[in-house]
């Protein structure tokens, strides 16, 4: 596969999701959040390009959450936004800071504050839609974790709306699977700059990523099968 | 565990599913799929138990399925339905010999061939129930390989009405794991009598069986967590 090819994959996939999932309505302004990541940086390269012939106007702007865990140098992302156009804003959160008293760190509880504050952000300025890096593999690992620790079938969806403000999280790279966005980010040169945090790296979603590993056998099929198998409900068939 | 405890943790769990799926109505005639192995002699011997104290009246009988794949000696099933007070039919169903000329046999063909036989006997003898011994562990690996095979969220349903004819499969063990019936199988000792096909013993079954054991790491929990997920569907989480 050739450099360009894997970032046109990519730009197809999110194409058939925005449309898919009507995921961007004219004049709509859309809040990104970015970490620096491969996953989002990505995205929000995808949606800059996009937002040159897309069918209908929409805005776009790119929030960097820093917090005391670690992820305060934006300057390479801050740099990205600034060369695709993208206007751009940094927030603090500290989110060891915040934690109580006997309280432990956890991915759930920085996810949540993380999000808090992007959609405080995103509501403060009039973004009516928020868009997130996840992609297929990290729905997947949620459908896994949920369906085995919780016994739920539910994942991240692709478009969710708040019941309580007139905010909706979108996830354009919701029929991406990691392995093309990897290539996407090689083919445009900045996966060396991807910074994620290093915090419970062997946590329980590196294990479910293994897992799906192990029961697809590595087959992209057999992966969009498991996706497929959300909008395909048997519910007679069901126990 | 001592043996009788594993003998009334199966009879409680069917009693369970019993009551949570409606299985038995007042004066219903059901037909059991015996093949001689573990899961249908518990399930036989459980209902034969079960009709002296059950609520409302029920009759069973057995029926087992001879075919040209190896099971024809139904002397030891034949000998414990009589000793459980069950009437017993034997069908022979040449499942090789309806292969037509190219076909090759499966999994799928041989258990089409012999439900079909089953519940026409059912029919033809006015039974509305037809109960078989597929268990907790069956319905998660039918609901894993649909999912990574065929893109569905379905399984082997604790309760099944045919569309066509006024006939009802009932599956009284969907609540038990196949653990939990081995053991029961043990205190009674006839696990050494279990008889299986030997044909694709190998298959995508086994590996789903394995693959099961892998993403719950053994936890009842977490398999009892999976098959919750079919009853606990968020639809506005999934994709």
């Amino acid at each position: 596969m050739g450099m360009k090819d894997a970032e046109s994959t990519v730009s197809k996939l999110i194409e058939v999701a925005l449309r898919r999932y009507a995921m961007i309505e004219r004049g709509e302004k859309i809040l990104i959040g970015v970490s620096g990541g491969k996953d989002s940086t990505c995205l929000a390269r995808d949606l800059a390009v996009k937002r040159r012939w897309w069918e209908v106007p929409f805005e776009i702007e790119a929030c960097f959450i820093a917090s005391d865990l670690g992820q305060a140098d934006d300057s390479w992302v801050r740099e990205r936004m600034a060369e695709w156009d993208i206007p751009y804003a940094r927030i603090e959160v500290p989110v060891l800071g915040r934690l109580k008293p006997g309280e432990k760190m956890s991915c759930y509880w920085c996810a949540t504050q993380r999000r808090t504050e992007l959609s405080l952000y995103a509501r403060s300025k009039g973004f009516n839609k928020l868009a997130l890096g996840h992609h297929m593999d990290d729905i997947l690992e949620t459908l896994l974790m949920n369906m085995l620790k919780k016994g739920e079938f539910a994942t991240m969806p692709p478009v969710m709306a708040y019941d309580n403000y007139p905010l909706t999280v979108i996830r354009p790279l919701a029929l991406c699977e990691e392995r093309q966005i990897i290539a996407c980010a090689e083919s445009l040169r900045f996966s060396s700059h991807t910074c994620t945090c290093d915090f419970n790296v062997e946590g329980e979603r590196k294990k479910t990523k293994r897992l799906i590993e192990t029961m697809t056998n590595g087959s992209s099929h057999a992966k969009r099968n498991l996706f497929k198998s959300m909008r395909t409900i048997k519910s007679r068939y069901l126990a």
